[in-house]
């Protein structure tokens, strides 16, 4: 039980700022994960804009006690998820202070995740309660950084970067994201948010860089429609099994060191 | 003084989730609404995101405290501002739990501000203590909700204009922002977030549809090199103007009535 508990590993996913498509990549890599003979669950902290239940065609599944505990809602992708998403009702603000949230996260993560050897948490975008809540209590075996490639972005990015660093927790590697958009009319693409930038800030910094996730629509259609690109085979898909592939070579890496 | 003091008025520029431009939209509409010949003030209580002292060019300045009192410090644009960013150094995070945070958006807007009649707050995303302690102890005359066409932002942009119904703050009304992009190659407008989304929320709810922003590569440029496009009088500031000028309406007709 306790090697069990010892054994589950965390992968926070984090950015310094919002927007930047972290959930997008957080359902998407737990997915790919899950598609590799992984056993994955999915924790959504992102407490006061939780995307998860959305993002995983899981919206109105309230998840159940069982011992106190919570019990992941499971998903047609594999994924087991928990998410402030089921546990409040739509177009109700979440009008929480830090110490309630904390406690949301906790309740969260402490959930019966027995079956799951991997745990990928949807991180709220900053450095405040819920990431300091979770450094302090459910230490990540490592984060994923995702950010766009715009200045404003990567400076955020830094910040959260910074706050791993400090606290130990390995950095697996920076992700850039909406970096690159096709024009549906003319086939040409161009970067509307800038290119380039994040590989440059994990040179920088000395951090694998991890890939790139273009802006697409066919992203953003079937993720709003709740059918993650990752579980499928078609092009959309190709960047999220990239990036598993890369966390999955550091989580066997991990395992055998 | 007191009249000074109830004369002053707090626009809130709020999102539910982040990375949909709040800031951008904040700074704009700061710097167009003192273009109409206003006196604004503009705070960044974005504490663990803080972007205006990048978008008004003023990194690298530290305000001064006089009488225990936060200095706000002078812009290019007319514009004096608070930011967090100017309280921190560049690429170190700001690890803080609520009640920090929540002191330091206190001495912000407990700062010099008595030239200005117009304070406009450029808030984090969510509803938590920064939020709450905003409508407990400075309550805002109206909020701008700024969403992005996606349903993914909506959901999110719903729940923020919950608190502010909760708390009877009027909703100014709701822009929408990235709301089409025209490749650079063949001058097509397509849609990489959607289209009309924001304005079907705001019909919706019944609040004023105040305009669509367009996701333009100018804003970009100059928000990333601290030259706000409302500031100069080339097309990409055009849409803030627009919006400088509902709001501006709405604020003499709250003075008329």
């Amino acid at each position: 039980m306790m090697a069990d508990k010892l054994a589950r590993r965390i992968i926070a996913v984090a950015s310094g700022k919002g927007g930047v498509g972290k959930s997008t990549v957080s359902a998407n890599l737990a997915v790919a994960l899950a598609r590799q003979g992984r056993k994955v669950g999915l924790v959504d902290a992102d407490i006061y804009g939780p995307s998860q239940a959305r993002l995983l065609g899981a919206e109105g599944m309230k998840p159940k006690a069982r011992d106190s505990k919570l019990e992941p809602v499971a998903t047609a992708w594999g994924v087991p998820v928990l998410s402030m998403g089921q546990l409040s009702d739509p177009g109700q603000s979440i009008a929480w202070r830090g110490p309630m949230a904390a406690g949301a996260l906790t309740q969260m993560l402490e959930g019966h995740w027995d079956d799951c050897d991997v745990l990928v948490v949807d991180l709220p975008p900053g450095t405040g309660d819920i990431q300091l809540t979770m450094l302090q209590k459910f230490k990540p075996a490592g984060a994923v950084i995702v950010s766009t490639p715009q200045d404003l972005a990567l400076i955020d990015a830094t910040r959260a970067m910074e706050l791993f660093d400090k606290t130990k927790v390995p950095v697996i590697g920076v992700v850039e994201n909406m970096a690159g958009y096709a024009c549906p009319h003319c086939g040409e693409v161009s970067d509307p948010f800038g290119s380039g930038g994040a590989e440059a800030v994990a040179r920088q910094r000395d951090v694998p860089f991890l890939g790139r996730i273009p802006l697409e629509m066919a992203i953003r259609l079937e993720s709003d429609a709740g059918t993650p690109p990752a579980a499928g085979d078609a092009p959309q898909g190709q960047a999220f099994r990239a990036l598993a592939q890369r966390v999955g070579e550091w989580l066997d890496r991990g395992t055998a060191a």
